[in-house]
């Protein structure tokens, strides 16, 4: 289908879809869940297809491994289906409500955004859980998946698609665009007078070509440069298993360190144990001048370093004179994504928690909490880093707009 | 100075800006506003040389009059700035405040933007109005006026910038692009590193363009198609004054309508009292076929009026079979701005309220009341239309973000 058409339906389609009940949408949920199960051979043969394809483009190993699907993964993207059919429905809940003293009658009211947009790379599973979120908040979805995944996609998409319709429901609240060309990807993003919102999820190369060819709000999502600051004033049996936390649970996900900002006063004390750490970890350590001195493995961190999400095991370490050295240099390098703080000083803490300008900002805790199943929303569809509309983890709250409704009785001006 | 070096003054001094405590940011924002009032005659003089170009320059009546500045209207900027700083600082609200079973304790702290953007025409009293709410919200502002007001445009923001120093703030807390080559403004809207948010502020081209351009969020403000719809069971004496209102109090406003959408068994009754008020208002009408069946004085509707907004004394009739046919016209040709129904039957007046997909839905009352003010905001920076972030009148919690504080006592995972 043309792009346009596949775009006039979804405006289309929205009116309908932001009218359901939560009851027609949870069946609906629970019936995809239950369709992409019994489906499971079909999509399995479909994604062989990519496979075989990635296979033979000599795609990496790692790329591979986000590509396949089997039994226990389609399982698992169903079980994602259900837990979203268990949330809470946001549509409807008054966030405000107030009169004037005219006698008008003001509410603020939660609403669906419309059409959602999704760009995203090739990871299957997005399809499924993409759709579930912003279709438990009331939007119709139009998903753009990576071209190396689109034979799984397409398989994916129609299986939830036939669930809809079996459940009486309009199927082009799920519609993915086909056609891998990238001047379509493009197009779509130029689509503002049907797409509501566009959320990019995948590399930070993704997110920019995005962020620069939109002319639809876009949701900036992702990048994360995190810091772990170790005050003077810090426990150490804290700082130590927060920075192996945050360094190495997972290294390639947003929420993980990338930087050390350490005290003066601390580091003499405190630098050898973390060299041992990071070297039982096999974390390669790039340090300022100041901290090479008690680190004899680090080797020196240039100024690219501190500025760069390693997404390995690499971590920057940067000496500072006091906290509003380690705020300025955090403000000055990092994506505003997660920043933490160890120290027992409470004031200082209170002075990290203020100016540190990221979306999550940590008193000795690790950032890896930067999660919309840790903040307990019971789902994510992405991390922002901008401040505009939704600041760090995104659940369904995020996925939804508000209106006034305003009742009178004759008012005029 | 170069437009870099402005936006990286900027991004540099929000972090203090943000800092300031509510008693600084007043004390600054009456500073500003009497020394406007002193430094008049020196405002009036560099809006004499606007003024002049812009007669010279063949400008049409309307615009020098929004251009002209005199002691009154500068005493107008003065109040608008001291009314700002008696409205409640939105910084620091704790908007929610949670702990996880892990004794993670997160509250969602509100916090300023950082630097917002707002590009305008040829209205100088907005450089003031618009330091004034995002100096507020604790925002840094880089201004980009309209060129024909470029010589008010500077002495106001040196005046403000001067009082600034006087009260030891940095003055950078208001830039003003002083260069109006058109490249410079596209290229300050590419400067996404440095600007958090653009909010344009103007006619729909001036809109458009941003939207088109910007690699930086957007807050799209501004074009309103909103519609009146008399339904059956309508009081036609509150329909009457609420159509007048709405279409004549003042005819070049966004929340002025210019779209009657009148259902058909009420027609033949309400429609000659219709054209009676529109004719002695000097309204013409542009009716469909139905209903010029009962308006003599009415003309032919094309298309094309149905989608637009005419910001004249021109208003479009469109009659309808019933309340859903209603609200597939308004959601087919409105701009999501304000839209109004005039009924005493509750149900309609429900389905109406959550089936039209406008920032502000009415019940029996005129749609200009979308306005800041008339909400109760205390003050305005604009309406928005989009769905991101902020929908409707835009106040001073508008022109913030939110920031998640989380303070553990080590937890890791």
């Amino acid at each position: 289908m043309e792009l346009i058409e596949i775009c006039k339906k979804a405006k289309k389609v929205k009116y309908e879809i932001q009218c359901l009940t939560t009851k027609e949408k949870n069946d609906a949920l629970l019936a995809v869940a239950d369709k992409l199960v019994a489906e499971a051979d079909s999509i399995i043969a479909a994604n062989a297809k990519d496979y075989e394809r990635g296979v033979s483009n000599g795609m990496h190993k790692g790329l591979l491994d986000r590509l396949l699907l089997d039994k226990k993964r389609i399982e698992a993207m169903a079980e994602g289906l259900r837990q979203v059919a268990a949330l809470p429905d946001p549509i409807g809940e008054v966030i405000d409500s107030f009169s004037r003293p005219n006698g008008l009658q003001i509410k603020k009211v939660r609403v669906p955004m419309g059409v959602i947009g999704i760009i995203y790379e090739a990871r299957p599973n997005v399809t499924a859980d993409a759709f579930a979120l912003t279709f438990k908040a009331g939007n119709a979805v139009v998903l753009k998946g990576g071209s190396d995944a689109i034979d799984s996609n397409i398989q994916i998409a129609n299986v939830m698609r036939a669930a809809l319709s079996e459940c009486g429901i309009n199927p082009d609240a799920i519609q993915l665009i086909e056609d891998t060309d990238r001047a379509v990807t493009t197009k779509f993003m130029q689509m503002n007078e049907y797409i509501d919102v566009l959320i990019p999820r995948g590399s930070a190369r993704l997110i920019n070509a995005v962020v620069e060819n939109s002319t639809i709000p876009v949701i900036e999502t992702g990048t994360g440069n995190c810091h772990i600051y170790v005050d003077k004033d810090a426990d150490i049996d804290k700082a130590i298993p927060i920075i192996i936390n945050a360094k190495t649970q997972r290294i390639g996900v947003c929420n993980a360190a990338e930087s050390l900002v350490v005290h003066e006063d601390i580091k003499d004390k405190f630098l050898p144990l973390f060299e041992k750490a990071m070297n039982e970890h096999n974390v390669e350590i790039r340090g300022d001048e100041e901290s090479r001195k008690l680190m004899n493995s680090a080797v020196s961190a240039t100024e690219e370093d501190f500025g760069k999400e390693f997404l390995d095991y690499i971590i920057s370490v940067k000496t500072v004179k006091n906290v509003d050295e380690a705020i300025d240099h955090i403000n000055k390098y990092n994506t505003s994504h997660s920043d933490a703080i160890v120290t027992e000083n409470e004031e200082t803490a209170k002075r990290f928690l203020e100016r540190v300008d990221s979306a999550c900002v940590y008193v000795n805790a690790s950032t890896r909490f930067t999660d919309g199943f840790e903040f307990g929303f019971g789902a994510e569809i992405g991390i922002s880093t901008q401040k505009l509309h939704a600041r760090g983890p995104m659940g369904l709250k995020e996925l939804t707009s508000y209106k006034y409704q305003i009742v009178g009785e004759g008012q005029i001006r």
